[in-house]
């Protein structure tokens, strides 16, 4: 092996390395250690306590997968919370189908800087979009606290470390079911699928009492370790696994996407049977 | 990070790390490099030339995906050759079928011996099986003066460099082509579809003038680096991408698969966009 590596520092017993060519950039902010290093494979990549977040050139397979299965199963979104998320792939994403408005609430404002910064090609123009709205806070207050009221909430995170502990707490789930329309959806990144599954059934136990419905898919992040990503989505309404796939065909027409399709999102939403004992799990 | 690291050696760009337990077996076979270790997160697993080629605990990814979607699109297959698999893995998987026969072919006698000394879980009692015929050759000559024809032939090979350079050349896929019966088809692990796409489109290009289908799907095979992984099938009759859910479900009713299923293979075969270029790229 040649030249620099980084290594993620994600999982104690796996774990992916990436061939690094400059590291363009590093700061300590209030929250986390943040450095945004050129890798060979993946492009500009900004990693978060030694954790790769996201990638100039794979990022839309989380994005894309964290936004648009709730989006689609919801019959006609018009308001979007996220939270976390500061490098705006997400809000890119949930801005392709035809919102009123999305209100981003990051906590660390130097991923957005940054983000924007050396990083430009996750968000596009997401920022500039007249319907966004970008706050510098924290997510859980702001969720407390607004008057707002959303059809589908994304929580974009970090693993359950540092102030994203918060984000997997039953207060915050209870919080967000208070603040979506009827009918809304909540969807949160729920760890890896290979080496987290406690964390998929923590997830799903401390949503349960506050979404009727709730559904665990998994997708194939490539530059997290372990790959096989998992989301969770509570619902008040729609059954997020069975949207037709003539429905997602037509709400994501013209979207250029590069990953999600409707035999995508059916598939994700099937999990293979030796992780359905994790996506399956009840309590 | 705590313990020692085997560090995947297989791509330049990306690499993947296990934490390892300790090293099991090594030696240095007319071949190869073998080493067997314990890791902490997928149990034992065999290295050949610094590159992770099985594990106990997700090896069924890779060998149910190599094996069952040729043979579910075969009408009623009996005779199966396989050629490399020295793991018993693909064997273990293909006799799950009503087969009368089927031949492995391993060129390196070691890892057929290793991997029953000390990875018997990958073949399960597959070289027992009285239907099972073990060789021990080079898979290209024995191909070759076969007066056997084959209904389906399963190519589980290194990546093309030393003794698998040969199963990757079109005199190979033209030898194949002739010693299967009407109808047959030929899958190959055509590499990551991640950093591998001039793989996947140089095995396309080179079955095409042998195959009158040629169809590559992918599979999320997690000690592989970069883990999106592809297989390559040419088919001389079915196509296929196009398998009734109903057929997979009746015909692997009862053996126990882990990640293979119908809405499985339907999503394999539909490679999300950004890979189509490369998996549907014809020539």
């Amino acid at each position: 092996m040649k030249g620099a590596w980084l290594v993620d520092q994600g999982s104690p017993d796996i774990t992916s390395a990436f061939r690094v060519t400059r590291l363009v950039h590093t700061e300590q902010t209030p929250y986390q250690h943040l450095e945004i290093y050129d890798s060979a494979i993946f492009g500009r990549m900004l990693v978060l306590d030694g954790a790769v977040q996201t990638t100039e050139r794979e990022e839309f397979v989380y994005h894309e997968m964290l936004a648009h299965p709730a989006l689609c199963a919801h019959p006609a979104p018009k308001r979007v919370l996220i939270i976390g998320g500061g490098d705006g792939g997400a809000l890119e994403e949930a801005l392709k189908h035809p919102l009123e408005g999305a209100t981003l609430v990051e906590i660390d404002e130097a991923v957005v800087r940054t983000s924007r910064e050396y990083l430009a090609g996750v968000a596009g123009r997401a920022f500039e979009d007249p319907r966004a709205t970008l706050v510098i806070g924290d997510g859980i207050a702001y969720a407390g606290e607004t008057a707002e009221r959303f059809d589908v909430a994304l929580v974009d995170s970090t693993d359950p470390q540092g102030s994203a502990v918060g984000l997997f707490a039953p207060e915050f789930y209870g919080t967000i079911a208070r603040k979506l329309t009827p009918g809304g959806l909540l969807v949160v990144q729920s760890g890896s699928a290979m080496y987290q599954r406690d964390l998929i059934r923590s997830v799903r136990r401390t949503m349960r009492p506050f979404f009727p419905v709730v559904r665990t898919y998994v997708a194939a992040v490539v530059e997290y370790p372990g790959t096989l990503w998992s989301f969770t989505v509570g619902s008040l309404g729609p059954d997020p696994a069975v949207v037709p796939p003539d429905t997602i065909a037509k709400r994501t027409a013209g979207f250029g996407l590069r990953y999600y399709t409707p035999i995508g999102h059916q598939a994700a939403f099937a999990a293979p049977p030796f992780l359905r004992e994790a996506t399956e799990s009840d309590t």
